[in-house]
């Protein structure tokens, strides 16, 4: 009996995920899979009412669990930033959840834009560091243009002193990206597993190396010691070209690995050429700890509450989570669960359908009961 | 008389400059429009040679100029980043030239994603600061965890100390984006007048203020400012949701600011919206001083010498040059000369054409010629 946390959150969170535990319920009867689902209440609504992100008690609540099902975040009436930084990337940095693996495969002709060639493209996104720590400060003539910030790890702890000296009154903001050797060689690793694992001899890596020399520079002498080590190919693309490459030729890469910004675009670029994000699922590994499945969408509350969101992008994490923990097989029944209600166009409006949410639903449901 | 530096650059480089410069000296047979060009030898060919990237007297060279003609600098053989920084980049910087602008235009039917509804997105990319300072650092065991840097603009200097503590071994890569209230306000303030002398009442502005809070967060706060002085809306966009909204909806968009780093992104990924690179012109623009007019493309070393280098973006950067130089009807006969190209499919391979580089010059010269 697998224990499962599930955080519906926000908007049409709590509808995709209710579809999502829905068709697990529904495998519990025809396999050997078994879980219980405890509901837990965090996201903008709590915020909004207690104050309250991810707190302590919510910490050591979900680390007695298997696996985290979550819906999404996010709320009109808080400012862009606070649900993100105190709930999603928290949990994220918090149960060192450092690879954020989110697949972008052809589900012809459910795409915008149609082509013959299929393409199953493993977005493998570093989900702990680079410009995604919050380490930021303004210097401004209040505080005499200086600033001291930090950040603290596990493993590490580091200080900023800056201090500017302007010719003229004005205002400076600044924000740290940061990449640890540990943390590029452990994603590294799990990218050369992963890639070997789908029977790959390469694995493609995205950066900016010719401007964000620093980082990027270290990141690619880390991989290219991986692909030695390794014996496999490391193919070097830059973020803006792989947009462009992944418009015109999206078959040609299998496994990429991304950091961690330029994966939150490209990702979601990929979304959209399987159909949106309404297709997406996302899972935020920690390879020795606590997972978070996740659909890539986020809250969208000008459709909530009407049955119109595509439940696909949250059975595809549920597939994921059952994958990482231990059950492909009924995995793949919620694949094939999704491929049906695809060939048999019973899906939502976003695809082109009519259906609601929670009867594209019940026809997953009674696909794997039928199984 | 105008004066313009030509810097043809590395490997395509030249080869479409050369279009570019035959279509500008037939401007000068049938209009006003008068220039001689001199011919600057910069890029990795001399730096291979010499060591030099852009020298001081390159820079008091190109002061005397009245716009800069450029091709694409790159070359496969020096590592990434050094002629980047060395030369792209710092020409960017030394001649403050703080707004990109970069049109994405819909030439149907030339285009792989296609679609019925004609799309004009201009995209107004900041070019001097975010994380394109190059400001970074490594902390490790023998600099005793330890770095000192520091970025000098004209109107300040900011350093920063930085200090790391690790509990094991290991080594930290940092780097850093800088926004300052001045170089967002002349930004918002050259957007908004943009997007008014196009007729338009709203600017989108993308960033990505939900995780990149403070550097984002100012540049909302300072477009707001702007909107209100010039009584203009203003839309935010996620630079993640805007990579699908291109995709699915490019006509909804018409002046569209962004920071550096995700300019660079977005202006690829357009470019691929209407054909690819070869389609694609740039004005890096000082509006007080001297511009400079280059293709979005690269110097592509793996089909240069060969012909096959569509010169439809070398002539769209001219035609944006002589536009700058207060030339917009003679820029405008590069464009129609442009669109006679792709109506009678005298184009390049990439375009599914047949002809070489320099016939497609040809082609657009005698199209000028006859006007
Ligand atoms: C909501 C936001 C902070 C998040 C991210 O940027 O990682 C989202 O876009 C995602 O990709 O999961
Ligand atoms: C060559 C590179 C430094 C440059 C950039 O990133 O700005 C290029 O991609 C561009 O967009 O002009």
């Amino acid at each position: 009996m697998k224990h499962f946390a599930i955080v519906p959150g926000d908007g049409i969170g709590p509808e995709v995920v209710k579809v999502g535990t829905d068709c697990m319920e529904a495998l519990c009867e025809i396999s050997s899979f078994d879980f219980d689902g405890e509901l837990f209440n965090i996201g903008g609504q709590r915020y909004l009412e207690t104050g309250e992100l991810l707190t302590d008690q919510d910490i050591s609540d979900l680390k007695k669990k298997d696996a985290i099902y979550f819906g999404a975040i996010g709320d009109p009436r808080i400012k862009p930033g606070i649900l993100e930084g105190g709930i999603l990337l928290k949990m994220r940095a918090v149960f060192d959840q450092y690879i954020n693996l989110r697949p972008v495969t052809s589900w012809f002709p459910y795409v915008p834009l149609k082509r013959e060639v299929p393409f199953d493209i493993h977005f493998l996104r570093e989900n702990t560091e680079d410009f995604y720590m919050g380490l930021g400060a303004k210097l401004r003539k209040d505080n005499g243009y200086r600033a001291e910030i930090g950040v603290k790890r596990e493993s590490y702890d580091m200080g900023f002193d800056i201090k500017a000296e302007p010719s003229e009154d004005d205002e400076y903001s600044i924000e740290v990206g940061l990449l640890s050797r540990k943390g590029v060689t452990r994603f590294a690793d799990y990218a050369f597993k992963y890639a070997q694992a789908r029977g790959e001899d390469k694995v493609t890596l995205v950066d900016k190396a010719n401007v964000i020399t620093n980082n990027y520079g270290m990141q690619r002498e880390i991989f290219q010691q991986k692909a030695d080590e390794y014996g496999m190919k490391l193919d070097f693309m830059f973020v803006d070209a792989m947009s462009m490459a992944m418009i015109v030729r999206p078959e040609t890469f299998g496994t990429v690995a991304v950091p961690n910004l330029f994966g939150d675009i490209l990702t979601d670029l990929g979304a959209q050429l399987q159909g949106g994000l309404g297709m997406g699922g996302s899972g935020n590994i920690n390879p020795h700890g606590l997972s978070m499945f996740e659909p890539i969408h986020g809250s969208a509350p000008d459709i909530a509450g009407q049955g119109k969101a595509n439940p696909i992008a949250a059975v595809l994490a549920a597939e994921m989570l059952l994958d990482n923990q231990g059950f492909p097989e009924e995995g793949r029944m919620l694949h094939a669960a999704v491929r049906h209600c695809l060939d048999t166009m019973q899906v939502t409006p976003d695809l082109g359908g009519k259906l609601r949410t929670e009867e594209v639903g019940k026809a997953m449901v009674d696909f794997i009961l039928n199984q």
